[in-house]
């Protein structure tokens, strides 16, 4: 690809909203809703998740607590670069482990932990994959809140609990966050 | 790492010059200074090598043919990144296969292949790391040059010949051809 004209973009702080929670619990739903309003408002933004990084970041990788940290390892080293140079990162993985998400934080510029908080019902009830069905039948090893742990972040700057939020209070409150903190563009 | 206030940037389009060759070609040497170029102009700079990756998004691999496709892959998704917001990438990789080249071309905006080039002779009395003895001696398998191949750029952007010209000399043609494609900031 070549452009050798200038993008142009509102100038922000760069940032990393990272978004952590069972598999069903809303967080790509919230990221693709933050993207879309970010671009509204001419802001840079990657959104990081599954989908965008096995393809080629994190192809070799499985669901081992040694993959999984690995996977956090190398996505934090994207965050890392994205949001020192002023890009709005949007990071939704499951992220079951406190180290590996306080690893991300440490390595980062302006790491707002956000958990997309649903109960294990709710999530398996919405089974949008039909994931929880095969792993509760013993059919997935290592799917976390099934047969693999979650710990829950101890104080994450946003706690939303999408079993008892609209998707849109839960975009809401996240950018009235980021707008509190004045990362958001004038 | 938090910084509420936003740093000064210029702004510029992103691009990736992506410095091909042998060890010891002088890579990382113009890496350096052009990274220092750039950062003197406020311009928004990430430097891809060995030594900045291998720590975390390339940890696990070695000189296979199939690890340093791997490596390309994972690089090359992390200059597509960076490039199509607006950051400077410097990525100096030995990248020896034509396809994964082409492939970092292909996925990344504004790439600009540069072959450092230097002569197998000159690359191996420089051995700036003991490396090229090492493998004339046969003590380091699949190393490139000396018993692994390496694939010449055909038709790069820039074809620098660090044997034959001062670093000052290298830098000037990098700066003179970004400057001809409008792509540092007035």
């Amino acid at each position: 690809m070549t452009h050798s004209l200038l993008t142009t973009y509102i100038p922000h702080p760069g940032f990393v909203i990272w978004m952590t929670g069972l598999s069903g619990a809303g967080k790509t739903t919230l990221a693709l809703a933050l993207e879309a309003d970010f671009r509204r408002r001419a802001m840079r933004v990657e959104r990081l998740d599954g989908d965008t990084v096995r393809q080629s970041l994190t192809r070799d990788l499985g669901f081992s607590k040694e993959d999984r940290d690995k996977n956090i390892e190398r996505v934090t080293f994207v965050a890392q670069v994205l949001s020192r140079n002023n890009v709005a990162v949007l990071a939704s993985f499951i992220s079951p482990y406190r180290q590996m998400r306080e690893f991300a934080r440490q390595q980062t510029t302006n790491f707002v932990e956000v958990f997309v908080d649903a109960s294990l019902e709710v999530c398996a009830a919405r089974d949008t994959k039909g994931l929880y069905a095969k792993a509760m039948a013993g059919q997935i090893p290592n799917f976390t809140g099934v047969n693999d742990p979650y710990e829950p972040p101890l104080n994450p700057e946003l706690h939303l609990r999408t079993d008892q939020e609209s998707e849109e209070e839960s975009v809401a409150r996240i950018m009235a966050w980021l707008g509190g903190r004045g990362w958001l563009p004038r």
